[in-house]
């Protein structure tokens, strides 16, 4: 008899890929342009999200999924600027998986186009892995984690289609590297666009965001 | 027939829990005392390590094992300070475990006691939940992440033993309120020790290192 061998990891994102392409069918059906966005705790999600709904809520309809582990503390933040959102606690996992998205996008409907925000868990690492039918990943890194941080976490520089460099207001008081930063991530991901910005003063958002609104028109 | 259900995830690590229960015995039988640092992505894990070895060296053994998915950035660092380093490489996994400790502590011996300081991957999530033989669990939030982290990434905080408040330098370029994050983690968890401090000036280190020193001194 031969013997077979099941890897349970491999299944496991086996499934959650083929989740994944059916919820990306449902999202270009109905127009609906999916960003999954993915950093570490703190790196300023929430407020990147705040941001783009300040730039971009007169232009397209947004919708927005929030991804923890516990409490609702983001979608409370999120819900008060008028906008629907759907809070998913992970109940201690450390990532989200295309079956929680299918879930969450039923509840929130997806009539109409515009754009879904997926946030991701704060995770520099198991998000990378899986995912949830969406158009592009983002990930942000914030000045305070070091320019050192594509090196140790290598998987999230080179799955995503876009770096947002958070909290640039605080570059003066660290010592961040810009330059160095960009040519290790360039080398490691060469269609990386990279945008320096700060959700705090606002600087460098408007870059952000336009790169998102032409994705944004591409689908609709 | 009855159906028995088999929970890969919880057989994972209760296989683990025995493991470290076996690595316990061993560390103290060596009568050397083990720290597992834990914290997000560049919220100061390294450079409070250094810290450490400044202040504690000439008084004990200090032995490190760095936990990264990829790179020896770490080790590099502390191993130019003369210290005992083995580095762990995941390949991926997004945390330690007693498997990993085993195999490092076998390459860097337990002879003299003193004190051993496992460096975990950067993550809030799973290094909480996977046992390392360790006698204290100590986790660093950094300012910049700001407040609202407990709430967020409850099983870390209340697992540590202690908290490093770490980089108050940057305290007056964020809104970050102390109280409010010193109120909830009590709160979550009475017997946990907090520590604000600055590994970038020195600021507050030495209380934390008093700590460290008398928890050293009772195994050793």
């Amino acid at each position: 008899m031969a013997i077979k061998t099941l890897d349970v990891q491999k299944d496991i994102l086996d499934a959650n890929d083929i989740l994944a392409e059916n919820l990306k069918s449902r999202f270009e059906k109905s127009r609906v342009f999916v960003m999954n966005l993915m950093s570490s705790p703190g790196a300023g999600k929430t407020s990147v999200i705040l941001k783009i709904i300040d730039h971009l809520a007169k232009k397209h309809r947004i919708r927005v999924i929030e991804g923890d582990i516990a409490s609702d503390v983001d979608a409370r933040r999120v819900g008060a600027m008028n906008i629907d959102v759907v809070q998913i606690n992970t109940r201690g996992a450390c990532h989200l998986d295309a079956n929680m998205i299918l879930g969450a996008t039923e509840k929130l409907g997806l009539d109409g186009s515009g754009l879904l925000i997926i946030e991701n868990v704060g995770n520099l690492v198991c998000p990378a892995e899986f995912k949830l039918g969406e158009h592009v990943k983002v990930m942000i890194l914030s000045v305070p984690e070091g320019d050192d941080k594509p090196l140790k976490y290598p998987l999230m520089f080179t799955e995503s289609d876009a770096l947002i460099l958070n909290k640039i207001d605080l570059l003066p008081y660290t010592d961040f590297n810009m330059e160095n930063l960009r040519q290790i991530v360039v080398a490691m991901n060469p269609r990386i666009s990279i945008f320096p910005l700060s959700a705090k003063t606002g600087e460098g958002v408007r870059e952000f965001t336009a790169w998102l609104d032409e994705k944004i028109r591409s689908v609709e």
